[in-house]
């Protein structure tokens, strides 16, 4: 059955368990693999090196598209296998590793890892391991769910290492478009000038006699685990629909906005799922990821067009997506994460972006990877790309976590991965900080009025009172900016409520 | 004299006092003027302004390129005309004011301001003043010694006020290259594939029913203060030099390099200025501004190309620059800050970018703006455009400052500027951290080995060695990270010795 799938013969000799395969890893090795969003990941050879560590010394740098599925990354760092990891994961036993700096990992913006790559700025990669749907008759690897960093791997690579996946229909062949950027000096233009446009190859095109190994396998990707919307993200998306129908209103955007991105998770596929209801046509999407909100905007009649580097979908999503795939794929492109994020591409679009922040502060500054300015959460991922370039950069998050205790609005965050200069608007259930044109002073009264939690309000406003009293652009009390996250972890509580408060 | 400089005759009538094309300023309007780095100021206009808010009601929004010259910023905020002011300043007396929070000032990337503006996401211009050095037969408007944003400024206002300055040469026609990105949807691709390519207009076009007034100057720019190189900055350049030339060595770089970029003031220009000694040879520029390490690199023959939005040099380069200025123009181009400061393009053409820090910390982040967290400096410029899109992204910075009493590299910077994600390298004059591909506890020990004061080297490993204990990707003591700088405030010092750290 595989046979046909391996449409060049040579290649067929090629075939080989996944233990044979992953024996060309050796120890100390760069090992570039496919998976973005947990889509399109390996299903084998990461499985056969974690058993393999167990008698042998089996250490290696670990680069993808993004996270991975198949509980791989807990697999992979339970086996020790993994001494640096980049550039983004989502996995809590590594990320229990990474905290504790057993694993190495680089928390990168996802545009850049190939162009680092290419310059031989970080480590080469050594073997690629590429899931695919099929090999075309030049060798050309066809991929399945996402293609993340997949194609960079391949072509820069020593070695590649296929996996077909029996499980992965071939007709998703045809839904990919691979372009990368042409070398330095001189680069070329990158000539896509609307989203629905394909500028490249439906494969990856690499030398069929790096092809090392195939190996066949047969798993679905593990469905998503966003959780569906509820009363608060449905707050979120309502004052988000609002703020947009204003700026159609106002002539600032047309009806059909500009082209949508979205991160991972909950809170922007359910703000996406919002859209649903809105009065919004034509709509279009250059993100990173597509979520289940996609296909139902699709279904919709929302949405004419999305493009991204992979899909990550519920399990009943993904089944009606993959019974009438060929409707899909005339509305749907998977490009390399390079182009799907790449600042050229996204300045030029004019996204509307829609990030979740970790925490927002007063002067409009996002913390969206370090739990209490320490702890790795996932990773930066895409947001930096998208949120810098954007159109209009937008912020979700609820007002609080962990029943109150934790204020979502601080007066500092405790760590910066978006800087107030890239952040124009921010939202919670409780309303829509516009920040646009503001000083840090002004932002700061418009995100605690319309952001923060009632609970935490007071306290902000004090705060900002005490700290303009001693002046400066950016008002702060320095030795006390931090103090909730102090006592967050001390008391167990930022001090929302008065009582807390007075026995701080 | 100046009616040669008007080469479309109805405009000649046009031509009124400063007082008179003021007049078309009034309270409340948004005001788009010329000048980046002090070059291409307006020299009459803006003063006009300020005499006027002696005795009657007038406040504006001040748009510019960046930073004016001729104490302009000083004056106007001097009047109380300006109730805000964007994108960048570096003026003393406004400065107190943003400070004081009495002037808005909006700190925002010089690649983004017409972005927003041509979105209507900012308050429209009403009024542009440009200074020229001449009007062509179609009514173009020929820019001074910087472009900055005055092409869009220009073309988006209502009116424009033209202020032909005849100090300045007519000769400097022919240095400007003004391209704009076409609208969107469907923009297309900016066609720059390399630094010294004309992709446009050698004037701003505008319509010439929008010249409202023509203004008759005769003034210089204000030279350049950057400082001369000293010890400190002589040893930075050649930290830099040397891990260049190991770049080099190791062919992840030719000995062309790659184009360069330098902020503005004085380490950044003596970093250049260093490489006149260096074995580099055909380096390019794409850069903000050109300062005197500029025209020395191009006479010593190690400059082959240089662009830029502004030329910004003291007394005695000026006058060898205008001296000389056939010559040199065929070597160097003026564009439009969106275009010096293009994402799309600063990665495409993959710079080495050199920026200043004000304070960088052991993780590698940086601010560039706010002394103590909370005192506006100047502002971001360009930096966040170059630094997050640059091939190699290189922050220099004196390791300590007054004396001793503040160390340049802190546990946590007070405010972010530019995020882990986005800093390559750093060099102080102790030495070079090269913190690519390393996880943030490996760039610690970078950081503190090589680019700390000795001073404060201990203090710093010891917050590490105990902020490690408690674990976490980016270990902190969350209620000490900002403790150097409660001391400072507090005591005039970080506690960098242990005289004055056991008086603490």
């Amino acid at each position: 059955m595989y046979k046909e799938r391996i449409r060049l013969a040579s290649l067929l000799d090629k075939v080989m368990p996944a233990e044979a395969a992953a024996a060309m890893i050796r120890d100390g090795m760069t090992v570039g693999m496919s998976g973005f969003t947990r889509a399109g990941d390996c299903k084998a050879v990461p499985q056969a090196l974690a058993r393999r560590a167990a008698h042998e010394p089996l250490r290696i740098t670990l680069m993808t598209g993004a996270s991975l599925g198949n509980d791989t990354d807990k697999m992979l760092a339970e086996a020790n296998v993994l001494a640096r990891r980049l550039p983004f994961q989502v996995d809590a036993t590594l990320r229990r590793k990474i905290n504790a700096g057993e694993v190495m990992f680089i928390d990168q913006h996802l545009s850049e890892t190939v162009e680092q790559l290419r310059g031989r700025q970080i480590a080469p990669v050594d073997v690629a391991v590429v899931e695919a749907v099929a090999i075309t008759e030049s060798g050309g690897i066809v991929p399945s769910t996402s293609v993340g960093n997949s194609a960079s791997f391949a072509m820069l690579a020593q070695k590649v290492i296929v996996e077909i996946n029996l499980s992965m229909p071939a007709g998703l062949e045809g839904l990919h478009d691979i372009y990368l950027p042409t070398a330095r000096p001189h680069r070329q233009p990158i000539p896509l000038v609307s989203v629905d446009q394909r500028i490249g190859l439906p494969f990856i095109p690499v030398d069929p006699a790096k092809i090392a190994a195939i190996v066949i396998t047969q798993k679905d990707d593990s469905p998503s685990n966003a959780l569906p919307p509820d009363q608060e993200t449905r707050q979120i998306a309502g004052h988000l629909n609002d703020f947009l129908s204003h700026e159609v209103r106002s002539g600032r955007l047309a009806p059909s906005l500009q082209p949508l991105q979205a991160g991972i998770g909950t809170i922007a596929n359910a703000v996406l799922h919002g859209l649903i209801d809105s009065p919004f046509r034509d709509l279009t999407m250059y993100s990173e990821v597509l979520q289940d909100s996609t296909i139902e905007l699709l279904d919709a009649g929302r949405l004419r067009f999305a493009s991204a580097s992979s899909v990550t979908l519920t399990s009943a999503v993904y089944a009606r997506f993959l019974a009438d795939l060929e409707r899909y794929k005339a509305r749907v492109i998977l490009r390399p994460q390079e182009i799907s994020n790449h600042p050229e591409l996204l300045r030029r679009l004019g996204l509307i972006t829609i990030n979740t922040a970790l925490e927002c502060d007063i002067y409009g500054n996002v913390n969206s990877t370090h739990v209490g300015g320490t702890h790795m959460m996932n990773g930066i991922g895409g947001s930096g790309d998208f949120a810098r370039n954007a159109h209009l950069s937008v912020f979700v998050t609820k007002s609080m976590a962990k029943a109150g205790a934790i204020s979502s609005i601080v007066p500092m965050v405790s760590h910066v991965d978006h800087t107030e200069h890239d952040v124009d608007v921010i939202v919670t259930e409780h309303g829509l900080a516009d920040l646009r044109g503001l000083a840090p002073r002004e932002r700061a009264q418009q995100v605690i009025a319309n952001c923060a939690d009632p609970l935490y309000r007071e306290l902000l406003r004090d705060y900002v009172t005490r700290a303009t009293r001693r002046g400066g652009h950016t008002p702060h009390l320095i030795e006390e900016a931090l103090a909730w996250h102090v006592r967050l972890r001390e008391q167990g509580t930022m001090g929302g409520t008065k009582v807390a408060l007075a026995a701080a």
